[in-house]
Formats: C-alpha cells, sequence, structure tokens
C-alpha cells in the first residue's frame, strides 16, 4: 500500500501490513493542493463568491483585497483555535468547582494553594478554596469584551503585561473576544488586516493564560500533579488480556471518574467475568499524554501511551480496542469506519466532539457516576461480543520501556533542586546552549508524518540545544526513543554530559499541547530569575508540523509572549503582504516576537541556533 | 463599461457613466467559480489541507467526508452570521440599560410597556423597567450553554416552543451556543452532519428572537415606533446642499445620540457658517433603512433611504458624500479606495466594522457626546476641503417619492384597525391568496442585482400574493417602485383592488433585514388568531438574492418556525447528499420547514403558490 512515510519506521511498517485506509494513504490523494486556499487568497463568506485573488481580479466582488481575505481567514482560524482551547478550561473549570462543591478528592493540594495565592483567593477550607479559584475563572471568561480579565495580570509575567498594556491587547471577556473575533471576520465587517492580527494576539493571550496554562494547573488540583518517572510509550503498551478503552481528546477532568472506577473491585470483577483481566485505558492524542503525565496517581488504570494523532487509526487496526471514548479532538474522522470494521464501539462525552458513528453521552459531574457505569457496560458487552470475531495483531516491538515522563514546570525544578539556578548555571557555562520547544501537533505534509519535528530535534541536540517538548509532537519523539535516557547519545558533547550526569535525555517531555503552557511557565521563571524579560532569553519555539486551528492560537501567544516561532508549512496567509510582513518581519519591533517560515531543516536549526547565540551575547554570555 | 445586469437601470446608468471600479464590474472578474467552494467540499482547517473531495478522494486527510466537510462548513457559517446579530442585540441592550441608568429619552413607551410584561418585569418607573428589560436580555445572552434562556419561551409562539422543546434546539446562552458551534466545527472534532444541522437550526431560533426581534423592540423603546407615512428613496434624496453623513451598518442605536445633535443649534449654525444648509444623514444598508422605518421620528436630520448594500459605491461616486459613519456590515471594503478618490472621510463606531482606512472611535454611551462632536468636527473639516476640489453628480431622478414606509407589526395591525382580522378576511375570502415575505440581501450573482428579488415580486403580487419585505431585497424593491401605491397596478386583479381601496402597494416594506424579526411576529400574530401552528400558515419565505452568513442565520430561524424557505443560489451545502436531502426532503417531518432551491423564477412562483394553495385547502379555504 502506497503511504507517506513516517518518523516511526515500525509504525509505518505496520500501517503498510494491515493495508487499511488510513491518513497515511489518503494524504496521497489529496496531494494536489489549491493554491488559493494555501495563500489565504480565497474567500467564501458570500453568496457572490467564492471569490479567489489573481493578479487580474485582485479584488472579491466586495471590494476586498488580498489582505482583507487573508486577515479575516486568518483571525477566523485563530478564534477557532482559541474556542477549542477556552472551551476546554471551561469545562475544567466546571469540573473542579463541582468537586469543590462534592467535597470530592484533590489530588493537587501545592497547586491549588498557589493558584489561591497568585489570584489573591484567602480561604481554609480546600473545598471551598476550589471552588472560588474555579468561580475567578469562569468568572473571566464571562466577561464581556470591554471588561478585562482580572486573572491575566495575575498570572502573566510583568514585563509582558506592560508590554501587551502598551498594545492595547490585554483581552477582555475571552469568550467574548473570540466571539467579536468571528463578528470581525465576517463579509463587510472589519477590512483592516493589522486591527486583525492585533486581535490575534490578544486571543493568543487569553489561549495560553486560560487555555493552556490554568488547564493544567485546574486539572493537577483535580487529578494530582506529575511527577518525573519512567514510562513505557507506543503500541507495547497494549495488553489484549485487558478490555482496552481507547482514549482520546484533550479534557482529562472528564474521564477523572472512570479512572479510578475502572480498578474497582467490583469492576475488575465484571471483567474477569467475561473472560478479561480488568480494563485498561490505552492512551491516545493529549489526553493519553495527559494521563501518561500524571501518570504516577494511574499506574494500574493506565496502560500507557500508544502515540499521536495519526496512531489512532493503525491502533484501531491492531485490534485490541474494544471501545473508543472520546470527548475532544484530536479524533480522526477516519477511526469512524475503522472502528465499524473492527467492532469498536464508539461513546462520545461532549457533543463538540460527536462522531458520526458514535453513541453521544452528554457528560457532567453530576451525572458521572452513571456514565462510567454505562461505559463499563457497554465495554463487557462489545468486548463479548466482538473478540471472538476479531483477530488481534500487535506490533509490541513498538515503542520503548524506558521514557521520561511526568515533566512539568513544578517537576522540573524540584528535580533541580527546587530552583532553576542549576539549568541557568549550566545555559550560562555553555554546558547547554539554550532551550528550544518544540511543540505542537504532528501532521503528514511537513515531510512525513512526525519526520521535520523528529529530525529539527536531533539536529538541535546535537547543537547542546536542549529540546522541551509538548503535544502531538512529544507523542512522535518518544516514539521514536528520543525521549529516553540512551538518546543522550545523539546529543552535542556537552548535552550529553549534562544529561549522563542527571540520567535525563536531550529532548524532556511536557506532555500534551496544553502543556505548552508549562513550556511558558518554565520560560517565565526562568526570564524573572535573571531579572529580564522573556525575548531576550536563549529560548525558542518551533511548532515545526503544526496541523489545526488550535495551533495557530498557540502560535498566537508564543508572538504575543514575544518568541520566536518557527513552522515549517506557512499557515494560510502568504498571499497577504502586509500581514506576510508584519508577521515575519515587523513583531521583533512590537512584541519582540517573530514568525520564522521555513521548511529545511538544517537551515531552521541554523537560524534558530543564530538566535539563541544572538541573545546570550546580548546577554553577555 | 463592462457591468452585471440591475433591476434599477437608472442606477445601472450612473454606474456605467460614472466608470468606477465598483461591485458591479469586479462581479465579472470574478465569474469563475471554484466548484468545490460552491459544493461546499473544500476544507481548509488544517495545515495538511486544503483538501478536496472528488470521485477519486472521497475523503479528506483526516478521513473526513463531504458530509462532514460541508457540515462543518454550514454550520461555522450560520454561526458566524448568528454573531453578527447577537454582536448587534448585545449592543442594543447594553445602549437601553444605559439610557434607563442615565433617565434619558425613551420614545417608545408602548413598546417598553410590552416588552416588560411578556418578560415578568413589575417595575413602576420606566426607567428602572428599561434596565431590567435590557438586563434580562444580557443575561440571557451570557448564560453558559447548559442553561436555557429565558425569554424563548416568554416571547416565541407556544406551539413551536413545544417543537423545539421535542427536537431538543431550545438554545442555552446564546453566545455560548455560538462558541460551541464554532469549536464543533473544528478540525477533528465534530464530524456528525445532522448534529451540526440541528445546532444550525438552534442558533436560527436566537438568531430570530433575540437577533432580530429584540433588537427591533429594544431600539424602538430607544428610538421610538415605526409609524406608516410616505417618504422619499433613491439619490434623489441626497441634497449636495447640506454637509452628507452617509451611514452604513444595522446598529441603530449607536447613532441615536448623533441623529438629535446633528439638528441643534449649535451645530446647525456651525453648519451654516462653512456655507451649508445643515447637516444630513444618507441612508445606506439596514441602518438607513432603520432610520427610513422610525423617519417620521427624524424628518429633519434624515434626508431618506439612497438605497442597500450595492448602492454604497455608486453613491460617494456621487460626489455628495462628505464623510461615511460605519458601525457593522454591510459595508463594503469597495468603498475604501472610491472614499479616498472623493476624499470622503471615513469613521468606525465598533470596531469589529474596522475599515482599512477609516479613523476607529470606539463608541459608548459614555462617550456619545464627545462622539457626536468629533465626527461633526471632522464633517466639518473635510466638508470645507474637498467640497471646491470634487464634482458632485447626483442623479436626481433616480428614485420615487411616495414610498410607504414605517411598517412594523404594530403599525400595520393598527393601521387594521388595531386587530388582525380584516387581513385574515381577506386571505380567507381569496382576495389576498397568501402572503410572501421576500427578505434578505442583494447579491449581484442571482440574474444580477436585484433583479431575482425584483421579477420574484412582480410575479408573486401578480398572483395576487400580498409581499412582505425586510434587508436589503426592500431597499431595491423601493428604488424599482413597487412599495409605492401606483404598483397596485402591476398585482392581480384581486391584489390590486385591496390596494386601491387601503391606498397602499402590494409590497409591504418592514425595512432592514433585522425586521424580518418583525416579519416573524406578524406571522405568528397570524397563527395565534386562527389557533394554528405557523407551518399550517398560507405564508412562504423567500430570501431569493441572500447574500452573507448573517442571511444563511436568518434562514435558520425561518426554517426553525417552520416555514418554507427558497433561494435562488444554494448556500455551499450542495456537495453533501445528507445535508442537501435533510434540508430540502426531511425538514417538513422535523419542523414543517422546508428548504427549496429554485434558480428559475417563473418556477419558484409556481412552487410557492402551489405551497400557499394547498396550506389554503388544508384550511378549508
Amino acid at each position: 500500500m502506497k503511504c507517506c512515510t513516517s518518523a516511526d519506521h515500525k509504525l509505518l511498517d505496520f500501517v503498510k501490513v494491515k493495508g487499511e485506509n488510513t491518513s497515511f494513504n489518503r494524504v496521497l490523494d489529496q496531494q494536489i493542493k489549491c493554491g488559493f486556499g494555501q495563500q489565504g487568497v480565497c474567500c467564501r463568506l458570500c453568496s457572490n463568491g467564492p471569490c479567489r485573488i489573481t493578479p487580474k481580479s485582485p479584488q472579491g466582488v466586495c471590494g476586498a483585497t488580498a489582505d482583507t481575505i487573508v486577515g479575516r481567514n486568518f483571525l477566523r482560524s485563530v478564534a477557532s483555535g482559541a474556542a477549542c482551547y477556552l472551551h476546554i478550561v471551561e469545562t475544567t473549570a466546571r469540573n473542579l468547582k463541582k468537586t469543590g462543591e462534592e467535597k470530592g478528592v484533590l489530588k493537587g493540594v501545592e497547586t491549588l494553594n498557589e493558584l489561591a495565592k497568585a489570584f489573591g483567593v484567602e480561604e481554609e477550607d480546600m473545598h471551598l478554596k476550589a471552588e472560588k479559584v474555579a468561580d475567578l475563572v469562569l468568572r473571566d471568561l464571562y466577561k464581556p469584551r470591554f471588561e478585562k480579565m482580572e486573572l491575566t495580570e495575575k498570572i502573566a509575567y510583568g514585563p509582558r503585561v506592560d508590554k501587551w498594556k502598551e498594545l492595547g491587547i490585554m483581552p477582555g471577556g475571552a469568550k467574548s473576544e473570540v466571539f467579536d473575533a468571528i463578528v470581525k471576520s465576517s463579509t463587510n465587517l472589519n477590512s483592516d488586516p493589522v486591527d486583525m492580527l492585533m486581535h490575534s494576539l490578544n486571543l493568543g493571550i487569553s489561549t495560553g493564560l486560560y487555555g493552556l496554562t490554568l488547564t493544567n494547573l485546574l486539572n493537577d488540583v483535580m487529578l494530582g500533579e506529575p511527577v518525573i518517572r519512567q514510562a513505557k510509550v507506543g503500541f507495547k503498551v497494549v495488553d489484549e488480556d485487558y478490555i482496552n478503552i481507547m482514549i482520546t481528546g484533550h479534557q482529562h477532568s472528564i474521564i477523572g471518574h472512570l479512572q479510578d472506577y475502572l480498578i474497582s473491585d467490583e469492576v475488575k470483577k465484571s471483567a474477569q467475568d467475561v473472560g478479561a483481566k480488568g480494563f485498561k485505558l490505552v492512551g491516545c492524542t493529549c489526553v493519553g499524554q495527559d494521563l501518561q503525565l500524571r501518570g504516577e496517581h494511574y499506574e494500574e488504570v493506565f496502560s500507557g501511551h500508544a502515540g499521536n494523532n495519526f496512531t489512532s487509526e493503525p491502533l484501531i487496526s491492531t485490534g485490541a480496542i474494544d471501545l473508543i471514548l472520546s470527548e475532544f479532538n484530536c479524533t480522526l474522522p477516519g477511526i469512524e469506519d475503522l472502528a465499524d470494521k473492527y467492532q469498536v464501539k464508539m461513546i462520545c462525552l461532549d457533543d463538540v466532539a460527536k462522531k458520526k458513528n458514535s453513541e453521544y453521552m452528554e457528560f457532567s459531574m453530576e451525572k458521572r457516576v452513571e456514565i462510567s457505569k454505562k461505559i463499563v457496560e457497554e465495554a463487557l458487552n462489545n468486548y463479548g461480543k466482538r473478540r471472538s470475531e476479531i483477530e488481534i495483531n500487535i506490533p509490541k516491538d513498538h515503542g520503548h520501556d524506558d521514557v521520561i515522563t511526568g515533566v512539568s514546570e513544578k517537576s522540573l525544578k524540584k528535580f533541580l533542586g527546587d530552583s532553576y539556578k542549576p539549568l541557568l548555571s549550566l545555559i550560562a557555562s555553555g554546558q547547554i546552549k539554550g532551550v528550544a520547544a518544540v511543540v505542537g501537533c504532528s501532521n503528514l505534509t511537513a515531510k512525513g508524518h512526525d519526520v521535520f519535528t523528529v529530525e529539527l530535534t536531533r539536529e538541535l541536540i546535537k547543537r547542546d540545544i536542549i529540546v522541551l517538548s509538548a503535544g502531538c509532537s512529544s507523542g512522535g519523539l518518544e516514539n521514536v526513543g528520543l525521549m529516553s535516557p540512551k538518546a543522550a547519545d545523539l546529543a552535542g558533547d556537552k548535552l550529553k554530559e549534562v544529561c549522563k550526569s542527571l540520567g535525563i535525555p536531550p529532548v524532556l517531555n511536557f506532555g500534551p499541547c496544553l502543556a505548552i503552557g508549562r513550556l511558558e511557565i518554565v520560560a517565565t521563571e526562568l526570564a524573572r530569575e535573571l531579572g529580564i524579560d522573556i525575548p531576550q532569553l536563549p529560548l525558542v519555539l518551533s511548532a515545526p508540523q503544526w496541523l489545526e486551528e488550535q495551533a495557530l492560537a498557540d502560535g498566537a501567544f508564543g508572538l504575543a509572549l514575544g518568541l520566536p516561532l518557527h513552522l515549517a508549512i506557512p499557515p494560510f496567509v502568504t498571499g497577504s503582504k502586509v500581514i506576510t510582513k508584519v508577521l515575519t518581519e515587523d513583531l521583533p519591533s512590537i512584541t519582540g516576537g517573530q514568525l520564522i517560515l521555513d521548511d529545511d531543516v538544517i537551515s531552521t536549526a541554523d537560524r534558530l541556533e543564530k538566535i539563541v547565540m544572538d541573545r546570550r551575547m546580548a546577554l553577555g554570555l
């Protein structure tokens, strides 16, 4: 079967052997791209269209230029991506609030206390404290656009807040900011590309601080803080002796109850009654990565993380998955036909992610017990029905046993001796040249599945630049072994020495894309320790294989923070001179950030290294 | 100059004589359409794309089918359109609230009392009453999605509410419903076309009841209720002896203060000092239509309605416009270059509608005095600068003097003797065969500018079907004379007799697209009077020349109400068999509504007439 390539050769071998219809072959059928779409100069907002900008037709029917059309398309994409993350933090805050109200278990008391302190919440009772913290988040999300959110200043780095105020991009109520961005990007409304770009940065701030950072921390309160440990990854985590529930999505707190319920005596017994050893959750996409990150608390129920978004189709074709539980993206529509073929029951817990052939069970904390029971019932049923009919074929040689996981802003700091100073000393001495956050999604088009991500990471560590990863990128990097301690051998001599002495890999695994928010905390802590602003740090950002609109909203946060951001595939903006120029040339003098578009690995590494070296020099290192 | 055609021949002559670059010629340059875009089977949500569905590539890279791609594109469009209208009602409610707080003038006390009664507000003080009414609207808009809005049941027709509950489409907080629709239509989230269609209907309900109906009524409270009267329309309304401010947008209350301020002695004197007779507001797009509708209260300041969205470019090229004030769509980007050429100052009062070359002044009720002053200052300045340099050429033979305007659900009822019974009697007796609401936008692609709208309307009245219009469609219909009493001669014998005896035209002018909400009140009142549900009425809906996403949200309301809805140009959905089938075939048994796609005038009239006749028969008429 003809497929695109993958950095994960064993995965690709399996895909080819199975010969199922997956993204790996469909990408070849979609190879001929529409140039108008790629450049962002196609507009289909109204019935006079679709219009396309060409040299002979430089305006749409309404008069919109390439700049206006690209600006609208881009803003709408960023707003949609921001909406996705803000939906996640809203769900998370509601679940925390309910946990507080019901006097439920709070596994991350330290984080709760830190949040309460940062928010100015004075309350002794931990459950009331959780409620109040959650309420403040919800209150901010629901403010109108003309009221600034209160927590932004409390959790963002001071010099950045000053810059954002100067630029007029401090976000009002996050949901209303998204809402008005959608209005703004409608036909015959806003036509000003620069205004729309600034709005995108504003959305980046709420995405980063609320959608990412606060989601992580609120989840830590409910589900436990990450603890550094070794874990298994890849298809080898799948054990056919168990009833396997594959999870996909981004909202860890939605499966919080299920995690504990599946290992209750009652449920284990029900599994044994049908001939299985018990239940296992098999990690896929970001919620799998979140479970891996908090794996210390879920050793029994979590079999491990199988892989990122594009591994979900091959995973189903192992035949070992009995039920798929989804609650958000990146749940590929492609899994639907495979789920039917392999008789996998699909259940969806949030209607925003309703798959065509899934059963929808509306999740709420109030109904969690009932829902967990129903899921178990369906899984037991389906296990009984399908196991005699479906052949199981798990490539047990796929993956690694020794991935270092559980890395967070807090666990890393603890590991370093409760201070970032040791890391800064290593940077100052040149043992570590700088830091690169290689983050974001996985796609199939930047050289193939995870290919650019893996090649760039190898190139950076070779140059003694330590890599931190979060997102589907980390799913790819761990499955090719770059997050195992043995990968130290692939690093430059200096970084290798650091890794060997500490027993760490040169690529640190922060987990899901939500954890990009944790990386930004690390960046902030480093800047604070040095008394400088974030754009002065020898720290670069790359989302080489960004896939979705959410990644663009993340990227907008990076640019608002003042970080250089590399993408191997441009967002659909290159048809606008104004927008391309502002993003790639003017931004350094606006926020300090910069968009770097480069589809060559070596030249990207050169450019990122140069920025790191320039920053070192400016800091006198 | 080569141009598309227009139902408005004098306008077209002027466009050709002037030879400016306008939508009328650009539409010819954009004649080659992308078939993928037209059918809705192009997806550019992620970096693996853009993907296009063809027989050889029936899925996107992710596995999305045509049904999923069309469903996402359609839901996102409807959500964006809904967002636009909800932005408008939010602004309106905030302005009413502030008017109450400041003990400002309330010109529509009767409407306020009716709203308070419907909402269950018990309050004697009129200003407090206004505040409370506004607050209830805002509270609903800001509810989370899982809390149903309270006012929906209070303002919608009972049998419809029952139906919507049965279908599970009663809207939660309207802004959150839009927000989650944007999330839902993102990549790797929802893939279920039917779920997405039902969400579209849910958005239609909040669009119709809040975005349309409540906007009208809240504006009536602040700005005065419509009163039936005769008015001038077309370019003849423009008087070069005045300083002319062209207004475009949809948010009438934003210019509330300015309207009164421009005719204050102080401002009139300032105009006279620079050689003008005073200031005039020249109506364009829907806010012009709203001013025309409430023209009884603004005789001095309002020169009249010049025309719909596509007349705005020719209007600028008369040279007689000194300043453009915009606050929403449909403000074509095409006006920017013309404004520069004719030295017209552009000011924008709401950043969602910020035009590239406009000065942005953020409107708020608190700053209204300051803003009105600044606008006058800029207009005076610009008048002084430009009038000696720009030639003025107003086609004074364009338009009519005797358009019947000020028609609303309330003024019409009063006109009929405080009851809809006379209208029902005329329908029962067959003097009027039925009612057709020909509404929505103007586009250039359904046979040309307003061509389909005008031809269909002529055909319907010829068949004794009375036409009610709201939106840019009414701007077109009045400029070709169909809303003048003399148009009775174009109606069938029976309808002609009715018109002549009452002194009304066969086409009734409800004003802006917002007034589609008024038409739905009329429909509800007729159904209530007869004790039947809305889908039983001999009433049909056509938005033949829909243009924008807002029209799709309006259309979703019509379909949720159970009305047959005709469109001459399909929305971008025909690439999905499932979606096309549900909309055009299955909907009658779901909501009672039905989408009718027909690009031929006579066949459309035949189909609409047949529905009217079938309904009459079912009612025993």
